[in-house]
């Protein structure tokens, strides 16, 4: 062809997850892969009142250009909602984004140079590493544990590193959330080494039974950057979410955020808005809670069923979306997958998830895509999967 | 603070434009300056029963994550709606965005290294140098005269370039068109030289009598990219716009957009999708084009009368938001524009829209945000301004 391609374009690759889903998504297919919310909480109704408000009353702001900052009223209420995470900001630190997976974009563009080296967790979300490859990082996986990072490999890698990138709560892909205690000795490394942290929250709110411990940003509120995202309180088809940032560096993700789209829809923005007023949310998020509860309760049970004496193992989440399973060792998730799928089962093998040397025994499970029937179903099938196919 | 900045960062730069906004939108201050366009022309009606609808028959679908090339029947819409420039692509060419302004962004990830060589009109539109700028190229001006970049000049400065980027219809700043015999040679020349071209057609709907002659990317279907967007046609503050790209490059322009934000809003997707049922465009942009026509016939009328004498010189666009301006040699807009701003008008001086050389006595007047009374009021201050500020 006749363009020449940047180099940074021969480093970009199709989604491994979006290329499995394309396979998964035929009709009849139980898919634990995809990272999709399920539709049942969508708040179709407040959104269809609100939309009609917003476009009666504010049509003509609603569908007109708007500040890139975002809408005021909604950096406020993000300002006043980050209260319940430990955290002290203005609604001038918000600026609002076309879903999370932009502020990581702007975070990208902001914070990496060719080269520089920056830390992820073992695994990590992948939408992260695509965001961050384009700028050409070096990076390196920190050894992480079931309660998050290892400080100790921290402090040995956090010299000259750019960041670290943590999801501490119901992580994606694992659903691993960091205790309290290695919060407070990743902070602690983090202030020790002048490490930034970039913090990426958009689970957080999805706890089963308790709220999960402050958060980084809480700790260090000079040397982090926090990522929400209503997409998991709300809906994912708005693409809403928001960064939070020191005054400091501010400004630079706000001329980021300019040069990507101008600024995120004002009619999404003023809708949610809408939506958000009077406390909809402390209504709406203890049923979404509910929910995935009892789906991750019904993959636990029949994993637990299942799976015996197979010599799988499983973690056990305490809220979010997604669980992380282990098969029996000498298994290879990616080569399993199209024999689960022939069953009737999809999953994300966990190799994708890893910035370097993959544990390729391992898959992401997430239980609420599907309803409880269909999850006994396609953990039955999935289990039977993987007897056919045991290592002799 | 703690962060390091990437070196990208160090140049980017607040929107000089928005920055003047900003001072301008007080209340009273009569502004040519913003390109916002005007809410009277928001279909606000269509997109109250757009959005009842969708959300009433697809609400589940509208609110969920959804695939990153976009909607497949908004992509069709598109495909179809291209054969008025002349264009014969497939929908699996299309890439719906979050506002063609992350058109931009994507072809700057995708194309652009550190140093590249990119090609300019003279002036050009400052977001698209905006979302260039991060990737660090060499920006090169091309010589241009009322009917765009002169051939020559290309000719000279293809060799090596990566593409030069044009925007053919009714440009921002200048509110010019390619003739048709220009479009005819920057075609040979870019078939010569092998030099791609991005195309950026955000106004090309808006003709006042004539449509333009047929797109660039009709003639060079294979070494085009081509940007389009819905901002002028229905509404800004939904951000849609899209990218045509060859089969070639489109999955790398597709995977720099899932890294960007996964996919634009499904929501406002669908609910434009729905507007643009049954041949709403067709009845909608001929009422827009008339009010366009009839704010431009305005403004001229009132620069003829009240410029008279003061040696100021202005452009007659055919269509478009946008008239180019130079005020009498030696005068600089960018100090008489708070002289203005006193008086109770503002504009945008068009020294922002060079790469390089700026003309200081340029300036950029919008006419399609103020009423008519407001044009004939806001260009009499101007003149006046103008006026007590000739140089001796």
């Amino acid at each position: 062809m006749s363009f020449t391609l940047a180099q940074r374009a021969h480093k970009m690759n199709p989604s491994v997850i979006r290329e499995i889903l394309k396979v998964t998504e035929r009709p009849g297919i139980i898919s634990f892969a995809g990272g999709l919310p399920s539709p049942d909480t969508f708040p179709i109704d407040a959104m269809r009142e609100a939309s009609e408000r917003v476009l009666s009353l504010d049509g003509r702001a609603a569908l007109q250009y708007a500040a890139s900052e975002g809408l005021p009223q909604l950096r406020e209420w993000v300002a006043q909602d980050l209260k319940k995470q430990g955290m002290q900001v203005s609604p001038d630190q918000v600026l609002i984004t076309t879903g999370s997976q932009q502020g990581l974009d702007l975070v990208a563009k902001v914070l990496i140079d060719a080269g520089s080296k920056i830390l992820v967790e073992t695994p990590t979300y992948l939408g992260a590493l695509q965001a961050f490859m384009p700028m050409e990082p070096d990076v390196v996986s920190v050894a992480s544990d079931d309660e998050g990072v290892i400080t100790q490999d921290l402090r040995a890698k956090a010299p000259d590193a750019r960041f670290i990138y943590l999801l501490p709560n119901f992580q994606n892909p694992t659903g691993r959330t960091m205790s309290e205690a290695r919060r407070a000795a990743v902070a602690r490394v983090a202030q020790d080494s002048g490490l930034p942290v970039i913090e990426d929250n958009p689970y957080g709110d999805l706890w089963f039974d308790n709220a999960p411990a402050t958060s980084l940003s809480a700790r260090l509120p000079e040397q982090s950057l926090y990522l929400g995202s209503f997409s998991k309180i709300l809906a994912p088809g708005l693409r809403l979410g928001y960064v939070v940032a020191p005054k400091t560096l501010y400004p630079k993700l706000l001329q980021a955020k300019q040069a990507a789209d101008l600024h995120t829809p004002s009619f999404n923005q003023r809708v949610v808005a809408e939506v958000l007023k009077d406390g909809f949310i402390e209504r709406h998020v203890p049923t979404i809670r509910a929910l995935y509860k009892r789906q991750c309760e019904t993959m636990l049970q029949a994993l637990d069923k299942e799976m015996a004496g197979l010599g799988a193992t499983w973690n056990r989440p305490a809220g979010g979306m997604f669980l992380w399973a282990q098969l029996p060792a000498g298994m290879d998730a990616v080569q399993l997958l199209p024999k689960a799928v022939d069953k009737g089962v999809a999953f994300v093998p966990g190799a994708a998830f890893y910035a370097a040397q993959p544990v390729k025994e391992t898959l992401r499970l997430s239980f609420v895509t599907s309803t409880v029937d269909q999850i006994r179903t396609g953990v039955a099938a999935l289990a039977q999967t993987i007897r056919e196919n045991l290592p002799r």
